[in-house]
């Protein structure tokens, strides 16, 4: 069995072998090996460096007192820095799984994406974390930027937890069983600092002799900054993070201290960063500097035949997340259909693939050569280019120098009303894999996704590392080179495969020479081989809901070149979780899809699929395994949940930041709470049931189980609540305060529950556009899109509140914000909800000009969905409505737009306008008294003066010369306009 | 070349394959890999534990600024604890070298006695440091006490010094240059943080800030060990000697900040140590418990021959300090000759040898058996033997039964008077193997050095382990056991020797076999050996005084085995460093003999002496290399010093601690001065040298050469005082001030000197006397005998400071000391003082009754040192003076001790009488006059009273009847007895 020093070891030599130094872990508490200034420090400037190191991480919130078995206050990294990016370093990753026995033929490897980033630090990164047999054992980062610097070049960084890897290869339930030497137990060694520490961390730290150590390590952290020190400096920026730390797991952190604290050390890391860079530079930099890779040489030029061949050409990435994969295909049919269409090659066909590790174009029937076409080259007119005596002037000379061309060649045209020299060139078209190299390195140049990064090339950016291109026309490398990439006749398999990379004989052949190799290139024939394969596996057991599971489906499809689904099962003791825990689990974390029986009912087991010919068998166990530790995790937590008073994690939401100015997750339950009960006022609601789920909602929060899943809140809050003794109606509106938790989701169903889960939006929005502001188009980490949506959503369902104004409850809201909301900022609110309003209604299929009618409803949306209804109805039934509609219209364009709706009926003596009179008059008695905006009824108040305004528009004439009768019928007129004032926006009906 | 990453990676590999656990370094600053809780805690108790880890070792005090070649703040150190002791931890330390790639056959690898304690740990333990080629690469320690608690069992620790080793396997001058990784120097790696993290230790770090950090760790210590968790409190031990090596580096240490610190860092570690064991056991030892070894068996019993045959007796050891070894040389004689003296066996002469390893007795002509002999068996008295009918008694028959005798072999016999029954045995004597079994099974268990220690043995205790026995009676194998020690044929050879172990085929061939393997067993033999090779080596060049160099010549006699001596150089350069500085490395640090021409000059070469047949071109070289580096830190330092004013000296003597309550080095300078200063006064010397003097006196122990060499105390003094500019005179005065620095060395030539001298000791003695108190028989780490011994000679040889009682000087002293000095302990010192002179005086070869009637001057040693040369000289010429003594002391017998010395002449009417009180009344008057004792003076004065004094006795009968005349008579007599009174202690003459 291998032992856990023996896999630090191996890991350490393998690292060592690759020319990494090996230094020592860092001699202050950290909480992460990027936190040793052997990468914090190293990854900055221009130097090379390539390091491994073992790494103690400490991490006091992680204390569990070692009862927990997937826990510890203290884990071990093995930190791997490799600067710059070697260009293969997932190759010399899994050569490293290799060094540590790991079969990675008959495992499942996979990098599964996953982004990093430390505020705190001023640090991020993308990339993975690389999952074996479903378990995340490794992350794996190009770091960008550390201390708010951008790292130039970028870092790989390989960050083992080994604890998980070392359980996992001998095949632990518990980290204290692990073998860390022939004989001797992790637990044995370290299981009595574990428990300590953790009494250290949790109970024991003094809180007000940290709170002392964090102020000095940070005063001597500045003094050594203004000592021009970044060395010291951070080691006391460490102490601080330390300190900070065990102050946060002692529960004393305020979430104005965290806000300061976090902005202090950021500071403080910054300027570590910047002060080394600049030692480095004064320093010389004492290990060199990293040359740049030079360009890529082209293929040779190909010879090229006569016969239109297929264009195939892949560009060859490490792991794209799902979504960029999926937007980079797009991206790629639309640049190589416009890139094609600069040229004068025709082509056929163009058919665009992905998978997560490649972007493939395949165009049929590209021409072996361009058109050939006649280009007319302007020179000097004609008066200017020969002199009196019809010699050629100095101008014409140059011209026919610059082209090149002899007098004999010099035409004459007309071009624009002139008279010009001309020379006419007959040129031949390009063949076609020299025309196409430079279209393909365009789009390989322009490749961009919502989130770049750089490797070791010195041009390009995107999501992941391009790491090979592969251009063929026909049986010909197409010469495309792009910075240090040039295309070959090569591709890539898996890089398990016994050959990782084969060639390809043309490009006709190219997908099934991938296909030959188990690589489904097309992202729906790998969807169908999924959902087929996995329905077959349960065929005996039960079904997989391919239409519900529809996401993850399409997720999975880009997370595997080589589907290979595989069914696992779990000990059937844990279905007494409440079932979201257990769906949750498998679909969040990993990408499992629940199996149920014919009644819907949860089975024991699950489908994941691997990647590639895997061993079955030893893939299942792994996964299996991984989904045990998951579930045994989460029965701990909901164990330790259930025995918890709710008042407990109430006051645990103290602890948890909302944001820096809108205080902590309690402050933000408190204005929920209010905000919901003032709502409620006016509706005439007095429920205590309200009042109970108000002093409740969002205390699941402080739960173990939704800090650990936050995608349960709500869930878990109803689950607690019953166990907690509280009544089934107020469990109930805590659970639906938090619907609908995305579109499409359930929405509250009792106006308890509505009315927190608008409370709960408002707060939200209200609160955030106050301070960080409304959501741009790039950006809305807090949702706020999504919460705007649900408050639409449920007010629309809500009938029983049909009567509550968003505006008002916005203002309402504002009111209870810990920071001023200004008047702009709330009519802003304003202006985006009902944007976001529109923008719902529109992709329901609504007509437009009927939502732009309604839409100055938006503060009640309920009324004004109702109103679009009615309209619906009413332009359908082609009723009075229309022709009301219309008189209201013609009556608009016909009245001067400030004119008052009031006339004089005794100037009023023609029958036909008399007529219209009192047919308004009327009509305006009768809506006086109508308590809601109503179309129907306005319809039947409205219809009487539908003959009358025809006749009067047939026998008036409105402009009369004497201005008082003019006036009168003006203000007849205008009172018709107005008959729907502020019951739509009637000027947008287009009927 | 070997990289230090893969130097490190070696040694981790070895110890793990040795059955080590690796673990990481503390991620908190330590100073030590001992402080490591995998050591620090793990020693203690009775679990098994084998660990290897690095550990960076941060020494504030050590920072340079990466400037010195080989002194750094951080330094790696590579951790090996064994526990328990496997038995043969040197065997497999020298594996631990031949995977470095070290060929221990060819090079010099050493243990060199050095023991290893750390007051501030309440820790201590016994070992060596390891010398490769004379370079000190590894400490190696049985550790017996952590925290104050014994260690059940020691561990080995064994820390190598990891820069210095690749150093030298890399042959670089300066750390900087290390190989790190292949091609990446150290100074390219760490070079920075060297430098920066000097400067924060040295110039930046802020003191208050570090001091608050200081009471902040303490406490929280303190708050853990209360709370139970050792573990935590431990961390906060290490913090708070980081804080205070801070502070010290910083200069902001001041004596009582020290004292105070370390006894609450011992008292905090102390019981971190215990709470550690108690929580331990609560756990129940989670790591098992470590068996005791079983008693060894002893060889099988011998085949006796008749004939008396050679004992040969060797106890093979683990290197013994020279002193140690040559102190159990001579109680092995003392143990075997008395245990040989309770057989009853014959035996010729006895011969004992010792080496470092080995202690031999060899003991000729022993009999094959213990003479026979008869022995009487005593039984009950015969009355009580038989009954009435004369039929045995049950007494009898129980005397009978416990015997195994028949009534036929009983007698009768008187004992005491009585007459018993008895059994008369006729005892053969014992076979010599088994006889002398016993005696030598007890001479191992008996053991004991002046400083012992425990290793894997269960019972043994000895200066250092005692790992096996060879035991021959001729051809045979006594069968000694103790412990788990066997004796056997075997003996052991160098331990790099082709074969380590060797069979011995009989005890007559023992010694031969070891010289036939270059091992000289005989201390002499090898003295010669080193003695002429030395000589031989240098022969053409120079030469070695051998005399001058006889204590050093005798230490290496015990450093080896095999003696190799072999001449190096050095670079001639180095001659212009002082030359006591070039002495004082070589003897003391490297025990290298110096090389003189034939004018006494230091030529640039020395001998050094190798164990074993090494190679010599690679010893030499390497040797010459550790010289080099240790005259390059030399002068290195002596630049620095000359630079210094001596005032920066002077002012660093306030952070040099003299003892917890006796105050700083600069304090005790200034007690000095002022009592050199007041010393003066009384025999009116005005000296400006003496103040001058006395301002400076110690400076020189706040130079940097001095602190690293306190040997070259006084010394350097001289040098720098005079660098800077001072009298000739007054360097003078400063550098005997030191003097004597031992027995024989030179003295103060100076009266100002002898001043400063003598106030030095007295300062010591006395305060010393009131804090710690007077040296007993086994403890004098203050070096108190030797002071005062100092204090004698100084004043022996300074006729000019006759007058000065150090009686009077000893108050002096005390009235300066910044404790009360009671009355008694005064008193002691003069008591001590008398006795250390009396045992000078008696190593002198001084008649003992001349020397105790001189001791009541002891206060003025040149006084009774005058007097007791006058006496040997009275003496020997055979004049009045015997006489005189006669009588006095007749007087003294015959004269009542409370007789007083008068009388009225006026009643002495007998001739004789009237003409001894003549002769008195004279002498009496001529005495008066005396200025000083003087016995020359004494006997001119006294010489008429012999021949009166004569006539007295024949003529006079003292104890007349009449009471009047008796009291005349007695009192003549009284004050013939007192004419010397105060003079000698004349009762304690024999002539």
């Amino acid at each position: 069995m291998l032992t856990m020093q023996e896999a630090l070891a191996r890991l350490t030599a393998y690292w060592t072998a690759q020319g990494c130094l090996t230094v020592q872990p860092m001699n202050t508490e950290v909480g992460a090996g990027t936190l040793n200034p052997a990468t914090f420090l190293r990854v900055l400037g221009p130097e090379p460096w390539r390091v491994v190191y073992v790494e103690p991480s400490v991490r006091p919130d992680d204390s569990r007192y070692g009862e927990n078995p997937n826990r510890l206050q203290t884990h071990t990294q093995l930190q791997v820095i490799l600067k710059p990016d070697p260009g293969n370093p997932q190759e010399l990753y899994l050569g490293s799984l290799t060094a540590l026995g790991i079969d990675v033929t008959a495992h499942d490897v996979r990098f599964v994406e996953d982004n990093w980033a430390s505020p705190a630090l001023g640090a991020w990164g993308l990339g993975w974390e690389v999952w074996l047999d479903g378990l995340e054992i490794t992350q794996f980062t190009y770091f960008q930027q550390a201390g708010g610097l951008n790292l130039d070049p970028p870092s790989v960084e390989i960050t083992y937890g080994i604890e998980r890897i070392v359980m996992a290869l001998q095949n632990k339930q518990h980290f204290k069983e692990i073998e860390y030497s022939p004989g001797i137990s992790y637990g044995e060694v370290f299981g009595q600092s574990e428990y300590e520490m953790s009494r250290y961390y949790l109970d024991d730290a003094d809180v007000d002799a940290n709170r002392r150590l964090l102020e000095i390590y940070a005063a001597e952290a500045q003094r050594l900054l203004d000592a021009g020190l970044p060395v010291p400096a951070h080691t006391y920026v460490l102490k601080c993070s330390q300190a900070f730390n065990v102050l946060d797991s002692r529960g004393a952190v305020s979430t104005a201290d965290r806000a300061a604290e976090f902005a202090r050390m950021r500071r403080l890391a910054g300027d570590v960063a910047k002060l080394w860079q600049a030692r480095r530079e004064e320093l010389g930099h004492p290990l060199g500097l990293i040359g740049q890779a030079p360009p890529a040489e082209p293929a040779a030029a190909a010879r090229t035949g006569d016969e239109p061949r297929t264009l195939v050409f892949e560009i060859g990435t490490e792991e794209l997340p799902p979504s960029e994969a999926r937007a980079a295909r797009e991206e790629l049919r639309r640049t190589i259909t416009d890139g094609l269409g600069t040229t004068r090659l025709h082509h056929g066909d163009i058919q665009v693939l992905a998978t997560p590790r490649r972007l493939i174009a395949v165009v049929a029937g590209v021409a072996a050569r361009e058109e050939d076409h006649v280009r007319v080259v302007k020179g000097p007119k004609v008066a200017a280019a020969y002199d009196a005596d019809g010699v050629p002037t100095k101008a014409l000379q140059g011209f026919l120098q610059g082209q090149g061309a002899t007098l004999a060649e010099v035409e004459e045209q007309d071009v624009k009303g002139a008279r010009h020299v001309v020379v006419v060139r007959q040129e031949a078209g390009g063949a076609a894999p020299e025309v196409l190299a430079g279209v393909l390195a365009k789009i390989v140049s322009g490749l961009r996704s919502s989130k770049n990064m750089r490797w070791n090339d010195p041009q390009l950016s995107f999501s992941r590392p391009v790491r090979w291109l592969t251009a063929l026309w026909g049986d010909d490398v197409v010469p495309v080179a792009v910075s240090t990439l040039a295309a070959g006749r090569t591709t890539r398999l898996l890089r398990t495969a016994a050959s990782p990379v084969v060639p390809v004989a043309s490009a006709e052949t190219f997908l099934e020479t991938l296909a030959a190799n188990g690589i489904l290139t097309d992202p729906e024939d790998r969807l169908t081989a999924i959902a087929g394969g996995a329905t077959d596996l349960v065929r005996s057991a039960g079904v997989i809901d391919l239409a519900g599971e529809a996401a993850l489906l399409n997720q999975i499809a880009y997370l595997v070149e080589a589907p290979t689904p595989l069914l696992g099962t779990f000990d059937p003791g844990y279905l007494s979780l409440p079932e979201p825990v257990l769906t949750s689990v498998m679909r969040k974390h990993q990408r499992y899809l629940p199996v149920r029986d014919a009644a819907g009912a949860l089975l024991p087991m699950f489908v994941t699929v691997a990647n590639g010919p895997v061993d079955v068998d030893l893939v299942r166990a792994g996964n299996e395994a991984v989904l045990r530790a998951r579930y045994e995790d989460a029965a701990f937590f909901y164990r330790a949940d259930r025995q918890t008073p709710l008042a407990a994690m109430l006051e645990r939401l103290t602890r948890l930041t909302f944001t820096d100015k809108l205080g902590s997750m309690a402050d933000r339950a408190g204005r929920i709470a209010a905000l919901a009960t003032a709502l409620a006022g006016p509706l005439g609601l007095d429920s205590p049931t309200l009042r109970r789920a108000a002093e409740l909602v969002k205390f699941d929060l402080g739960s173990q189980l939704v800090t650990e899943m936050t995608s349960l809140a709500g869930i878990m809050a109803r689950d607690y609540a019953l166990n907690a003794g509280e009544s089934e109606a107020v469990a109930r509106a805590v659970y639906e305060s938090e619907l609908p938790r995305n579109t499409g989701d359930d929405l509250p169903a009792t106006t308890e529950g509505a009315l927190l889960s608008l409370a709960d939006r408002l707060d939200l929005f209200v609160g955030l556009a106050a301070t960080v502001g409304l959501p741009t188009s790039s950006s809305d980490p807090f949702a706020v899109r999504r919460a705007v949506l649900g408050l639409v959503a449920v007010h629309r369902a809500h009938p029983d509140l049909a009567a509550l104004s968003l505006d008002d409850a916005l203002a309402a809201a504002a009111s209870l914000q810990p920071v001023p909301v200004a008047a702009d900022v709330l009519s802003a609110c304003g202006v985006f909800l009902a944007k976001r309003f529109e923008q719902a209604l529109i992709e329901e299929d609504r007509p437009l000009d009927r939502i732009r009618a309604v839409l100055p409803r938006y503060a009640r949306p309920s009324l004004a969905v109702g109103l679009l209804d009615q309209l619906d109805s009413l332009v359908a039934a082609d009723s009075d409505f229309v022709a009301v509609v219309a008189a209201i219209q013609r009556a608009r364009r016909i009245v001067p737009q400030d004119t008052p709706a009031q006339y004089d009926p005794e100037v009023l003596k023609e029958p036909a306008e008399v007529a219209l009179h009192e047919a308004v008059a009327a009509t305006v008695a009768d809506l006086r008294s109508a308590p809601e905006p109503d179309l129907v009824r306005f319809t039947a108040a409205t219809g009487r003066i539908v003959a009358p305004i025809g006749d009067f528009f047939d026998d008036v004439f409105v402009m009369a010369d004497d201005p008082t009768i003019r006036k009168a019928r003006l203000g007849l007129l205008a009172t018709v306009r107005d008959l729907g004032a502020g019951l739509l926006d009637w000027a947008e009906l287009r009927l």
